[in-house]
This record gives C-alpha cells, sequence and structure tokens, in this order.
C-alpha cells in the first residue's frame, strides 16, 4: 500500500475543511495556534514512518494523553481500573457532570474529562509520578527524548480548571479518587500539556496497531488487552461525536482540543493528523476530513 | 392568643414524631446530636418571647444562616443578587449539580447550596466578612453576645466538602464568582456553623414579622423587600420539600440540617422549632410535626 | 377596601405591560385573540362582586380548570389523589417528560400538565362525567347557566395534542391511570376549554378564600384542605414560575394559557385578571402586572 | 477456518452463562421462552451455513428487525433519513424519553425505540408496507417463505404499549412522523414481531458481510453504506451496553429482546446466537457469552 500517497491525498482532502475549525480558546496558550496548520504521519506495524505536512512540528497532546494513561493503568494494575470508570459512550458532552450526579460518582467511560481524571488518580497511586510515565513512554516508543509537557500551558489550564476542579471534587466527594483533588489535577494538567508532534504520537500508537508489543518488541498489553482499548477508543474516544467518527472514518481514534487526533489501524498501521480549528464537538475539522479520505481511499476501516 | 399552651400542645404533637429521623452524619460533630431532643420558641412581634422544652439550647443552624445573608445582601446591596441567582423552586436534591450544568451557573435560589455560595460570595464583596456579619446580627437582635461560629464544625464541614468545592468551582467556570473558592467556602462554611437556640433564632427572625424592622426599630428590609422574602422562604425554603411543608405548615421557613426550623408568621411572630432528626428531605421530623400541630391549631397559616 | 378603586389602579398597571406579550398560538383558535384585551373582577367572601375592563368577557380558561378537578376529586375522593401525584414545584416547563421518567409516572404536582392529566382521569372515574362536573360546578357557583366547553377549541386542543397524548401513554405504561387513554384525554380538553369570564371565575373561586364554603354555604372542602389547595396554588400554580409569581404578587394563583390568571386572597376575596398576552412562562403579562399591583397597593399579598 | 468447531466451542461457554439471564416478560408470548434454550447459526460470505443447537428454531426477532428496516431505507431513499435520526450513542436506557426531550424530538440513534420509529416510518412513506419489506427481505435471503409475523405477539406488543406511544407521540409533536402514529406502530410492532431462526437471521445479515451485497449477488448497499452501517450497529446496536458488547466482541451486532443477536464480521460471515435470558440492558446473557467466545478463539474481532 502506498502510505505516502495516501498521506498526501488526505492533506489535500484535509485543504477543503480549512477555514472552518475555530481553535481552542479557553486558555491563550491553545487560542494562538493557526486554525488550518496541519501535519499528518503514519507509522506501520512494522516500522516504517511516513509524513505530510508539518509532521514533525510538536503541538499539545491533549487528550490524546489519556489514551496512553489508560494503557499504562492497564498494563500495570490490571482490570481494576473498571469498577471506578465505565465503558459505555457518554452521550453527553465531554465535561457533563450531569452523569456523574445521576450514576453516582463513576465516570462513563475512560476518555471523558471526569473518567480520565480517575484514571490519572490510578495511575498516580501505580507510579507516584503519572505525567513522567507518560513522557517516558512518548519518549521510549518516539526516541524523541525531548518530548516535555509545556509548563506554561499547564499551568494556564490550571487557572481556568475550575470545571476539572468540580468534577474532581464531585468524584472524590462519592470517594472515587485515591489522591488529594489538589494532586491528580496537577498530574493530569501536565500530562494534558505535553508536545508532541504527529510522527511521535504514530509512533507512540504503534502498540496498539500491533496487539500490545512496544517498539522494543516488549508487551505492554495482552492481545485481548490491546483489542478491548482498541474498541473503547472507537465508541468513546472522540468526545459525544463518536459515532459520527465510526461512521465517517471507522477507526478507534482518540482527539485532543490541541487539534490532533491518533487513529489505529488494528494489525497495520498508527495514523496521527493534526490541524487546530476544531468543530463543535471539539474534534479537528480537518484531522477528521484527513482521516476520512485516508480510510476511505485505502480501504482500511476496520468495518 | 395563648403562645405558650400552643407550643406545649405542638411538643406533644411533634413527641409522637419521636425515633423517626436521623440525624445527619456527614460530619461527626453533626452525628453525634440525640435525634429526639427537642426545643420550640416563639418571638412575638411585640417582643414577647415564650419557650418549651430545650428551647434555650445552642445547635447547629446550619442552612438556617442562608436565611441571614440573603437579607443582608438585601439590605445592603440591592436587587444585584438576583443576576446571579433565581428565586424558583429547585425540583431537586438541595445540592444537585445537574441544575446548575442545564442553568449556565445560576443557581435556583438562594437556599439551596449552589444558591447560598453565591450569596455568601457577594456578601463577602459587601463586608469583607460574610461570616462575622451574621454572627453580629444574630447577637444583637437575640442580645446574646455568646453566639459564635464552632470551628471544629466548620473545619469538619470543610473536610467533607467535596460537593460544596464542586458546586462553587462550578459556579466559578461560569464566572458567578466574585471571590475566589477558597475564601467563599471558608465563609460558607463559617456561617453554617455558628451555634445559635430557639430564643435566639427566633428573635433573630422576627424582623421578618415585622415586616423588615428589627428589635431596635431601625429598618432592616423595606415592607415590600420582607414580604418578598418570605415568598421565597415559603417556595424555596425547606430543601426540595417545600411544597410539602407548605402544604402541612403553610409558613414561611427556613431549615437546616442541624434540625431547626425557623418559621414566620407575618405580622405575629417567628417561631422556631428544634431537633436533629430529620427526613429524608433534610428537615427535622420533629419540628416539621411541632410546626404543623402550631399552625394547624393557631390557624396561623398565611392561606 | 375600595376593591373598585384597586381594580381600576390595577388595570392602569396592566396598560403598561401592554405589547409586551404573546398569545398562545400552538392552536388556530387561542392564537385569534387580541394580545392586549384585559378584564379584572374580584368576589369577595361576603358576595360583593367588581369589575374592570372586559371582566365579563368569556374566554378560554385553559389550565384555570386544573384548580376545580383537584378539588372535586379532594371533596369527592379524599386523599388518595396523592398517591398518584406529588405536590412539589417542579422545577421543569410545564410539560415535560423528563420529570415523568426519573420519578416513575408520578407527576409532580396536580397543576402541570401530567398532573392534570391523572386528576382528570381520577374525577372520571369518580363522577363518570369530569368535564361536566366542573361546567356544573362553574355554572352554579357563577349562576351563569351559559358556561359552556367550545367544542372547536377542544377539538383542536385534541388535533395538536400529540405531547398530551405522549404524556397520558406515558403515565399510563407505568399504571398510574385508571380509565383509557382516549377517555382522559377526551375529558381533558373538553374541562381545559370551557369559556368563563373573570367574573364567573372571581365568583368560581371565591369557596378558596371562604375556607371551603360555597355560594350556598355547603362545604365543598374543609377548612384545612381549603388551606392546603391554597399552598398548593402559591407553589406550583403558575407554571414554573411559581416562585417569581409568590415573589411578585405573593397570592395563591392559577394561570392558564388563555390569558387568565384566578387568585385567592384568603379570607377576603377571590380575583381574576385577563390578557392574553404570555410571558416565557405561559403566565399572562398583563394579569400578572395587574395582580402585582394590586396585592402592592392593598398590601393583601400573604406574607 | 473451522467454523463448525468454533460454534460448538461457543456453546459450550454459552452453557456456563446458563440460569443468570431474565427473560422479557412485558408481554405474555415472551415471557413463556425457555431462559435457557440456545442456538446459533453462521454463513459466510460465500454462502455455507453452519448451525448449533436450537439454529432452525424461529424465535421473535424484536429489535434485530431495526436493523432491516434502517438498511432498506437507506438502499431506498439515501442519506435524508439521518435529518431526523442521529447516529450517536444514547447513553441512556433503550426507551429514554428524556434524550427526545432535550434534543427536540430527533432520535439519537436509528436502534433505540425512538430512532427505529422514526426509520419505520420512513419505510413506511416509501414502501407503503414497512413490515411487508422486511418480511420479504428475509424470506428472499433465507430463502424460506415461512418467515411470517406472530400476530399474536404484535397485538400484543400494541396492547402494551404505551411507552412506545408516548415515543411516538412526543417524535410527533415535533413534526418528526411523516404518517400517522397508529400507522407506524401498527407497523413497527409488525416488524418487530417477526418470528426466524438463527439460520435465516445469519443469511439475512450476509449482505452487511459481503459489503453490501445481496444472495442473488445484486447491490443492496454500496461498499461505503454497509462499512458505516456496520459502524451504527458498532456504536449502537445493543442498547446502552453498546461500549461493553464492543469491548467484549469486537464485532458490529443489533440485539433484540427476543433473545437473538445478529452480529457482523466484515468480509467473512454474519453470525446469530440466541438465547432467550437478558441481562439489565436487554441483550442476551448466553448469546453475548458465545459471541464472546467466538470471537476471542476465531481473533475475528474487527480490532
Amino acid at each position: 500500500m502506498d502510505y505516502q500517497q495516501l498521506l498526501s491525498d488526505a492533506m489535500g482532502a484535509a485543504r477543503h475543511a480549512a477555514g472552518t475549525g475555530r481553535v481552542a480558546d479557553y486558555i491563550p496558550a491553545l487560542a494562538a495556534a493557526d486554525p488550518d496548520a496541519f501535519g499528518m504521519a503514519l507509522a506501520t506495524a512494522e516500522g516504517e514512518v511516513f509524513g505530510v505536512g508539518a509532521w514533525e512540528q510538536p503541538f499539545s497532546i491533549q487528550s490524546i494523553s489519556k489514551l496512553f494513561t489508560l494503557t499504562h493503568v492497564l498494563a500495570q494494575g490490571g482490570d481494576d481500573i473498571w469498577k471506578g470508570v465505565g465503558r459505555e459512550p457518554s452521550g453527553n458532552t465531554f465535561n457533563s457532570l450531569v452523569q456523574l450526579e445521576t450514576e453516582r460518582g463513576i465516570p462513563r467511560n475512560p476518555f471523558i474529562n471526569a473518567g480520565a481524571i480517575v484514571v490519572t488518580d490510578r495511575l498516580q497511586s501505580l507510579t507516584g509520578d503519572a505525567a513522567g510515565a507518560v513522557r517516558a513512554f512518548l519518549r521510549a516508543e518516539s526516541e524523541n527524548p525531548l518530548i516535555d509537557t509545556d509548563r506554561a500551558v499547564a499551568a494556564s489550564e490550571a487557572e481556568h480548571g475550575h470545571r476539572n476542579a468540580a468534577l474532581a471534587h464531585f468524584i472524590a466527594s462519592h470517594g472515587n479518587l485515591e489522591n488529594s483533588v489538589e494532586v491528580v489535577l496537577e498530574q493530569y494538567y501536565a500530562h494534558c500539556a505535553i508536545e508532541a508532534s504527529c510522527r511521535d504520537l504514530a509512533l507512540a500508537g504503534r502498540f496498539l496497531a500491533r496487539y500490545g508489543l512496544r517498539a522494543n518488541g516488549s508487551r505492554l498489553l495482552s492481545r485481548s488487552e490491546a483489542k478491548r482499548v482498541n474498541a473503547v477508543l472507537l465508541t468513546c474516544g472522540t468526545y459525544d461525536a463518536a459515532g459520527e467518527f465510526a461512521y465517517r472514518v471507522g477507526l478507534p481514534g482518540k482527539s485532543g482540543v490541541g487539534g490532533g487526533i491518533l487513529a489505529i489501524v488494528p494489525g497495520r498501521a498508527a495514523v496521527c493528523a493534526w490541524s487546530p480549528g476544531l468543530d463543535k464537538a471539539g474534534n479537528s475539522v480537518s484531522a477528521v476530513a484527513a482521516l476520512d479520505a485516508f480510510s476511505t481511499a485505502s480501504g482500511l476501516s476496520v468495518f
């Protein structure tokens, strides 16, 4: 399969969506991004890497980090995490408190903010440094030691983070946090504010295309676990537009408000597209368009 | 009207409800209360005071303080408070986040926790010491200089206060707090943890029976404002059992999870009943029974 | 008290609100009304009647009929009705299905549509002709034998009544209807489509100002029951603006989308104002303004 | 791949789940089923058929019919259906009214009851006989002319169908039905009450494994449409347990309260398992267990 050509064509499709998205503006650091910047990279299961556009430019990975916190909790702690967080689509906006209230502090899935706070809490208990664990993994898989948290972004998120603080306190009121709200939020902001490129993320997500095997051949997740993480990505990975993403793209994927989306082609490749302009659901307009074009042209949708 | 006899009869009715309520147990300090302790006091518009049972025993006034924070904001700041808080019954449990989410951070009324947090914030802006203002007013009206915040209770509430912290952060995320979450919650806990007796509270509530006139003859609220506060008390003062309280008792009233209820007979008297055993809605079983018996026997319901 | 003068002044106040309301337009028959038509009548407990404006012009009483269905069920069947309907303010729009779903088919109170459907069902069981019972009562109290259902309006409501049909079927699915959905809705539309004037309604509501005594001196409700109906009116009678109505007017009242509001001054009088222009909550803008002016000027608020 | 062995092993796994499910009992006809009856069939893309247990025994297909109504609307009418129904997971129980109320009569997806009512309405508009179209398709694909609606079941569903009637009226109140509520519900019950066997359904679902090609080689859906239907099945096909089904089984599937589940292995096969005992979400306990075992042993999950 000519991946380089597929990426080029996908970038062409993304160009048609340019100008329609809106950059996340709840913190100044994200608001400054160029809405129409675009990059896309693909890493095959065998280790080849392809890229187009600004595929090596670092951006704020934001919620894409939640994929890595979840897999690390699963890798270290087994299935206990599912007692504190569900794995059903939320059917509500990604930071909804309503669901928490009606479901007694158990977030619907690990990829909405509330669920990611619980996952961060558990990873903190397991490692003592949740954000550090994510950074170390990203550096190792991408062989890029420069990957780091943007401290200014993390601080800015914390400053504007009343809503996440509300979620965390609410979860704590139901006894579903092991660490203090302050510690959990600090770690949460630290892993969300990591900067990485499409190239870095495609390489870091490759283990899910390899059924759990890391770049060095060691096993992070069992085959069954890796498949199940892909299932949760498909049903819950793109906020409350997961149905639409499955319909259009047909691949497991995780998006972030920094404009990145990391998608998995099981058995084949991990592919990451990035463009800061977002749609109403918080997903990158151009990245979705590029992945849509890619899966249509390649026939690599899982369906 | 023989108020002393009415109170004695009301206490008799309350005795029949003994044993059915459950003491608030979310903090140790409240959980230690005797569920069947009972006291009741009435202060007439003219200044007479009557009492039965443990009517001079101090207890934690809790949400009854919200009546005084509201009236002081109205007394000092006018009607601006109604931009940040509504005056409709909530139709939900008293600490619900759902309503806040669907109504963009404007609490339904000043007596649910969320609304009281907003009112405390505004009183803090107006006075620099919200809890101090409430204490000073209670002391002055009751001529009891010993009224004070129980610091142990306030600290314990803060320690177990994740739910209120969630509410405050959520309100702040909608830009509806002027002070920091930390300051507002500190003041909130400080006025909720005030200890006062039925006697003290009946005297302190007397201005609402006197259409706004304080004990010393000065005016706290205009006649119209006083009537309107009574209206909000009737429709919103007893959590999500306001309809039931209006149906059974027929008087404006404010309850607290310490077991106290302060009710107003417009033009006539303020009456406070107290017993720590609570019903599911958070209102004192015996205090409601006593006020029910009182209003039925006296015919003093507003309807 | 110079009631005639008070009514004249109230009409003056209402004139200032003219032009701001919007006529109910979900059925053609109501949409044709003049938004600024206005009438107001007051019937004292002793039997005097006063009126201003179009106080003798019949209009569609709509939800005001719900006050009469409730009192007739209470008069005939005692308190059993409260097993099938609550008496708490709803905190939601008047035709909400959400509440029914979360509270297992028990409507919050007898004055929201869902609750009124349950009350109509019970009155149908008790009388075999729910709407006929309401008509007979209105005719007797007002000594106006011409009061009748407007069949065209009832038919039009039925035709556009998918939402009420949804409510009724939903209640039936919870086993909370004794009669068939078809029969209940037919009766419901028949009593809502009764035409009566301010004069008629003030006379018909007089028994609530007389603590349960009808015009002929017979007792419809016990003193206690009458007071309790007033309490439910105050907390639930004006859709989800009950708090606002209590705050501004301070009287128990029931509104209808035909533009009428019937309010009770316990011990004194029943007063009905009418003007078809509605606010967002479905209450007549000018009728609320007139009642506000009346209660302020007279000092007759219950608070 | 030895499909016969895989089915035998899956039946063995299902046997372990026996005794834990509860038969749907909202109508007598379904309540009489043996909770532990079991059958399973697989039809390959090439046309081979395998079966174990009671794989040729007809059962009530119930909501599985919704897969066929949707595909026929798409086959005939194109994408217009997506204006009247969404394609996001619902995050609520399958017959929820709440979502309809907050989203103005547009059901979340075509597989919850509300959405299926809209789809039935559109298919009725397109064909004049929605249920007949489904029956004809099932008969043709399975070469079983005996497939038919069980009229007693359909009548019983209609009799106990207040909740679906509420949904339909509510949707109609938002202008989202083209036909009358009565006609739509009649068709809805008629296609839900079709009886077919695992064998029949596996053959009828085979076109989704063949990317849109029917048994006779004609095209029902384009390749892209077929993939997209599979995506909607995966995210929405098993009520509010779609996340769990994706996690455990990893295949697009549609369940019914008759106990059947039809799952698709894209490019390979359609497989149907049946056992009447249901879990809380309304999915067959043993059928899920069998499909879980099948996808795990075969490695045929899409992830």
